[in-house]
């Protein structure tokens, strides 16, 4: 894989347009800023700075320290070396100066996942005489949206973590129904079986947490310290997988009632998680191709339904994340709670909605889909979404 | 290890008078400023932003979100837990209004080592009333400094690499003598075995290079692919090694000549990186005490005794880096090449002093020695730096 393959240069200087700004300047440093080698298909973590122009008008002019060129090969445009940091900014100052350029940054870092350049690094480009604005959606375009192969990975595995979630969730009912122990870790094993038995890999065991386990929404189950079902429980599974590593996995939550009949609280805060969800969606298919729609306002959308049924102190996260070739990605995610996710929702990216009411020491639950943004619309997968708690 | 564990507080009080602040501001987000969590002794990434305020006057202050307090447990002042943004910044704000806070900046990214905070960050907190300066004395003082024990370990060390460098490049001297076939790999691997004896421990084997891939300052030998000694070649060994994981490492270059006889130029190449790697030191020694000395002073010391030698575009990178639990540490570099460091040199930190001559293609030559900088003065490691070129 070369630099830049496959990038989209229209698109770009389209973007650019829309933004005023006249080119983009990825910065790097030891990896403190992921998106700049996302974008540029750079591997391996450089231990010098880096500056890459990809401008609205011209060739791309890559600014790369002389030991390091060879991250550089295959540059389409021109590479200018430097080694001593007198060349770097007599390189620099000229390439810059005048114009506006986009970079990873976010006002009053709103956005802590984009705000990635040091101050320093804008003083000294400011003080060249740039003028830098955000590269928000930039970045969604180019780093976090998912081609036609990813996207067909991702729905085969959405639709085999829904069968594997649904199978695994009446297993452990019906083995409880039959007198047998079935613990936590047990269920998470069985999802793993599954996962290598249909050929999915993920990077960590599923989260299943029990009752008063599933009330805390960073639960993690250990051997031997892990819960055993009973009767009346609710169960909680997340599970994670994608057709391999470095591909858009899918990412999903499903809930299950072991026995016949949930109480009244327990189907209320079941639909009000249901119907949080769904919020977010039902706000997104209503506002998309009218207006632009932020993850903020989904979050709110969300987040506005949990706070109505008197829920809200229970919902301690966000709504939802970016998904992309990483399992929390590098696109706007549905949040106006951790922070103020303003970004634009673009077409061709993909997130997790996975609103949540986890009521301390007594039981949790959430509902986890994912959304593709098609140009046509939101695609929800998987493609039969839980209505229903599970009663196994 | 708890937060903070053995901080010296009474040391931060004065150094925060010597910079006019009335705190430091610590900040992270993951692992953004690898300084902020080495200071706190916070272990394992964090996900959310966390600030810590370390004041003049007062408790500790640590603003974290509410799913990571566990980072926080023990901490020796208040915890102040946030989840929404709106609650970090209802907490952010007072603590940081009309203040003057010292944080991991560098005015026009001078050090990018130490320029670790992003533009949204400062600009949120200059939004908030706050005037940053940069940590940089603090960073050296509380991050870099070595303890008594770090010291004695790294001591060991030194002596030990010392030996083993001798011992080693004349076995290769001995072997090629007799005929043997000396590789460079081969070198690498009796290097390790003499670590493995004598309790010495590694990150990676070091570097071998015969001749012509000695021109080449960031060579590694591989396999199959390294070179054979023979008469007449010069041989650079860079070598490091502490006494275990996490402890100040000695790292040392070595120069040998496969002959009796070296000829005029290498002669003289040797003189010259052994004239700059003095200087530097000399410099050192003559300013200690009396003024400030900072880190690129001591690089234009090296660097001006090969530019006078007619090198100068021969020798392409700084002229040390910081040491501490960290190979490459977070005090100053001796630079003023690759960056502008004009950190100044405390007491209680150690560096490497390693200026090195690479002509492309025919040979290359550095001579590495550290140093730790001791209340009392400069003290060198290995006691008995190499003077004169091994001949082997």
């Amino acid at each position: 894989m070369s630099l830049l393959e496959n990038f989209d240069f229209a698109a770009l200087r389209e973007l650019l347009g829309t933004l005023g700004a006249d080119g983009w300047l990825l910065y790097d440093f030891h990896g403190i800023n992921p998106s700049a080698t996302r974008v540029l298909g750079i591997h391996g973590m450089g231990t010098r700075r880096f500056f890459v122009l990809l401008p609205r008008a011209g060739k791309p002019v890559a600014i790369a320290h002389r030991i390091e060129l060879a991250s550089f090969e295959g540059f389409p445009g021109e590479v200018r070396p430097y080694a001593a940091w007198r060349e770097l900014h007599a390189v620099l100052g000229p390439l810059v100066a005048g114009k506006t350029l986009a970079m990873e940054v976010s006002p009053r870092d709103g956005v802590p996942y984009l705000d990635r350049v040091p101050h320093g690094v804008i003083e000294l480009l400011e003080g060249f005489g740039a003028r830098i604005v955000s590269s928000a959606p930039l970045v969604t375009r180019f780093a976090a949206r998912w081609s036609p192969a990813e996207l067909a990975g991702h729905r085969r595995a959405a639709e085999g973590l829904a069968g594997i979630a649904r199978e695994t969730l009446r297993w452990a009912g019906s083995e409880l129904a039959r007198g047998a122990e079935v613990r936590e870790t047990a269920v998470q094993g069985r999802v793993m079986e599954a996962f290598a038995r249909t050929g999915l890999v993920t990077d960590h065991p599923p989260i299943v947490g029990f009752q008063a386990n599933a009330a805390n929404p960073h639960y993690e189950p250990l051997e031997g310290a892990d819960r055993r079902l009973q009767v009346g429980e609710l169960l909680l599974l997340d599970l994670w997988a994608g057709p391999s590593r470095g591909t858009v996995f899918a990412d999903q939550t499903w809930m299950a009632f072991a026995g016949r009949t949930p109480d009244a609280e327990v189907r209320r805060v079941w639909e009000t998680v249901r119907a949080a969800r769904d919020a977010a969606v039902d706000t997104l298919r209503g506002r998309w191709g009218k207006a632009t729609v932020t993850g903020a306002e989904l979050d709110d959308a969300a987040r506005g339904v949990i706070t109505k049924a008197g829920f809200g102190e229970f919902f301690p996260h966000r709504t939802g994340h970016s998904i992309d070739r990483d399992l929390h990605g590098s696109g706007p995610h549905l949040d106006n709670f951790e922070t103020a996710d303003d970004r634009a929702l673009l077409a061709g990216i993909g997130f997790s909605v996975e609103p949540g009411i986890y009521l301390p020491g007594r039981f949790g639950m959430r509902s986890e889909i994912n959304v593709f943004l098609d140009a046509a619309g939101p695609e929800v997968t998987p493609r039969v979404p839980q209505t229903d708690l599970l009663l196994v």
